[in-house]
């Protein structure tokens, strides 16, 4: 086992790369200035770290120029916090105040960027901002309008493709949270017989757990989903009062956090014994995981992944196509690029970190998940999780 | 204390009159359809719950007609989940699609909500769309721009307000969720001294507390900030390493979550003693929520509520202005509309619940924060935090 207790947050030079690969591909597609306004993009270019994120009355922004570190545009409530981060220029308004929520700071702090570039190249500007797959912008949709008009003639593009080309190469340090994350919910899976029993309600085993990962080191348990019964269809689903039976599957699937950084994959179990249906199901789930982390080197795909998984599954006629994929990034984020699909197509390269995840159904219309979380290295990968066992575990 | 245990969900009756409500308000705004995409909002006219939103692949969308049920369109991964709230009509697409992320289904299936309309009225229709503060659109800007063209002649148009007057209101049902929380926490704040203590990292005593709040029945703590030392000027933070010393303040402030709905408040406490400058702060903060108290009845303001707060810190020079506001709505979201400001003049009502959180700034920079949660009743309020004591409580 690797390093355990990789230090919090970055140095600053961590900063000062992903800057620097930021501004290398914003020079390269034409773009004079780059904005976000989304927690993990934020986060990822200042060490900016707080849930205030989940308060939807402020909205904050990030401007990254061509040359130069980044400029924080962001409520006063902020101020300090991100005074604490590597930025030197941090420019506040007092919000909320609808009336002007920060657009009027955030164009003319836009323009004060480009004028450096407006008075060599003239005319219409080009601002990097991610509006395609698995985005959205975090903020009033009427002030972004307003902010567009302000800005003209220069004008925002999509650049959606460097900032998933940019965090989806992970360094060691992320490399080392999401590691440490993997491990700490690793074992909280191996220590479930200790805690979770026939007799419990559903909502308990899903508390008793929570609790446990915290115990073991976790920062937060923000995404648990799982299951109890003889099947389930339903894999995203909350605890119910349902209480587990001999005879039960259980199945939990988290994303829990270390300084930041998610783990995500989830463990099925039974309690006292299992049906020949069930465990088949549970094997040919298994086998699926193993075939696709055998390809999981530099220069193949996402997309042989998945169809190194989709063989396995169409061969003993399992597939199933409701979760629409088989295995994502991960990252600051529960779920990144890219998605292990037929089509995805993305190259795997070193220092990605992804998940595996085929599901299938079974018996009578349940469904089936393995999940495991790798990072890709030169010569093949590296399991972040403590792989799963072969054959069902029971707990009794 | 009232009931304790409230049902978790809703009966399908609360789904029909939040529904009638919003088609009142859309009939009245000559909307013909309403579409949301967030979390909250399709939680509100639905009963859909998961975590599974935090992943940010996939998009999810609920069309409101203007009779009858709403119609979801959404990734087919939640489609047996839909298919258990109390809607008919749930329409899924494979998802991650990149190529077309549900933006065809999603066209498709609102020009047959609008031709119902379209021949009677003819011409360009109106959508009610929440793209006014405290939104944001959770799709690609990219996709959403792609909607607009298909539908054309029929336009998106800005319906905030609705969605405001809508959620502010809480029914009982609603308030009994917030209840809870709000006395789960103010029991997890009385027992800190069992679990906090001198010699603890900070990092240490928010997992004990996050830990004892699961224990007493909190479905989740995913909002927790918090600081020790003698005093401290950054409100939003993440634990640090920092040993708690004799004389240090503590502060936490958390929105924890009961069957989906939020508490949001802090308490102060001292290690063995407190300096005059600090329990004078502590006082201030603690009289200016008393003055917003007294005032919190139907037909106030918010304003009048930061008026009654701004008048106690003015009067003690105290008063601190980066946070922009003293207190907020709050229920599905750890704060809501409206907000506690000078100019914000939110008329209370019957069934609002809120916080009034005044700050102050103190000795050598500090800001000292107090909070409660309370519901707007006919003849003033009903306190749903138990109310802090008027002199910090010291911790020994």
């Amino acid at each position: 086992m690797k390093d355990l207790s990789p230090d919090r947050g970055f140095p600053v030079e961590e900063f000062e790369k992903r800057l620097s690969r930021l501004q290398e591909l914003m020079g390269n597609k034409g773009l004079s200035a780059f904005l976000v306004c989304t927690e993990p993009e934020v986060r990822y270019l200042t060490g900016f770290h707080t849930p205030f994120w989940q308060s939807p009355t402020r909205p904050w922004f990030l401007i990254v120029p061509l040359t130069g570190k980044p400029i924080a545009v962001i409520p006063s409530i902020g101020e300090v916090a991100m005074r604490e981060t590597w930025l030197d220029d941090v420019r506040t308004w007092s919000s909320p105040n609808p009336i002007d929520e920060g657009v009027t700071l955030l164009s003319e702090t836009l323009q004060e960027v480009l004028d450096i570039h407006s008075k060599k190249l003239g005319g219409s500007l080009q601002i990097g901002l991610p509006i395609g797959s698995e985005t959205h912008l975090r903020m009033p949709l009427l002030d972004f309008e307003k902010l567009k008009n302000t800005i003209f003639p220069h004008i925002f593009v999509d650049s959606t493709e460097i900032l998933k080309s940019l965090r989806s190469i992970k360094s060691e340090l992320e490399i080392q949270k999401i590691s440490k994350i993997c491990k700490i919910v690793s074992q909280g899976f191996s220590e479930i017989s200790n805690f979770v029993s026939i007799g419990m309600t559903e909502r308990e085993a899903f508390q008793a757990f929570r609790i446990r990962l915290l115990e073991l080191g976790a920062d937060e348990v923000p995404y648990l989903v799982g299951a109890t019964g003889p099947g389930f269809s339903d894999i995203i689903k909350q605890p119910s009062d349902r209480i587990i039976e001999s005879g039960d599957l259980i199945m939990f699937d988290t994303g829990s956090i270390y300084d930041g950084y998610f783990c995500d994959f989830d463990r099925n179990m039974a309690f006292e014994f299992i049906t020949d249906d069930a465990r088949s199901a549970y094997e040919i789930a298994w086998n699926a995981t193993e075939a696709a982390l055998k390809l999981a080197s530099p220069g193949n795909t996402t997309s042989d992944l998945w169809q190194a998984m989709a063989s396995v599954l169409e061969t003993e006629s399992a597939s199933n196509d409701s979760v629409g994929r088989f295995g994502h990034g991960i990252g600051m984020q529960v779920t990144e690029w890219p998605s292990n699909t037929e089509n995805d197509l993305s190259v795997l390269e070193e220092g990605m970190v992804l998940t595996v995840e085929p599901n299938l159904t079974w018996g009578n219309g349940y469904v089936m998940v393995h999940e495991e979380n790798f990072v890709v290295r030169s010569e093949g990968i590296e399991l972040l999780s403590i792989r799963a066992r072969p054959e069902i575990e029971l707990i009794y």
